[in-house]
């Protein structure tokens, strides 16, 4: 949502992101390489270097970066310690329609509409904020 | 699911659900209290006391369940530490009908449905074994 910022020329720092977000660099450069590696990114080093988006957010539907983001996290944890209905349980395909019922909800949402009023403008200040807290 | 076993006469105890999902005694204890108060179980003490369901499982939609459990845990925290978007964040907005879709899905079935081939009579033979290993 950060990124989708088009009001600016240069690419957004990691940098920038971890103050506006007290989110660890190092965690951050780990999302980055992730996003990257998904074809969502694309980060530029050197002086005027930075992260910015690599598709029109129009065409980044929610869902789908979820499902590739976080798609083999299990909603319940049948292997540790191994549960007793593992394998004859129908609680487990169950709840993987839930989770793919969520995940076509969230497929209904793209990340352009992510930054309509009033998240843009909020971001939009928290730039103009960091620029000025850095001059 | 393990409750919905209408094989057997007496309540089930809270050692045997331990036993057979290696979950610890005090954190069953907290479950049963937890379910007992949403009116699903009904423990009772005494020799041949234990934990039985209170609902007609047909009548038990597991989105009910998992929104009463489960309802206040969010997506994403945005309090801890406070997101610089809150307040102004349409991703909040959207995550929020993910999981009522979510929840509405869970909604199409039953506890009752939970237990159906295979699952019921791994239920059954499981009880059969800790009877089996008592003796």
């Amino acid at each position: 949502m950060y990124l989708t910022n088009t009001g600016r020329s240069e690419p957004v720092t990691i940098a920038e992101i971890a103050s506006q977000f007290e989110a660890p660099h190092n965690h951050l450069i780990k999302v980055v390489n992730r996003l990257g590696k998904l074809g969502l990114v694309v980060a530029t080093r050197g002086r005027s270097g930075g992260v910015r988006l690599a598709v029109d957010p129009y065409r980044i539907k929610l869902g789908n970066v979820l499902r590739q983001l976080e798609g083999h996290t299990e909603l319940i944890n049948c292997a540790e310690p191994p549960c007793a209905l593992r394998g004859s349980c129908r609680l487990k395909a169950a709840l993987d329609e839930g989770m793919e019922a969520f995940y076509r909800a969230m497929d209904r949402f793209n990340l352009a509409e992510m930054v309509d009023t009033p998240t843009g403008e909020k971001i939009i200040r928290l730039h103009r904020q960091f620029l000025a807290a850095r001059h």
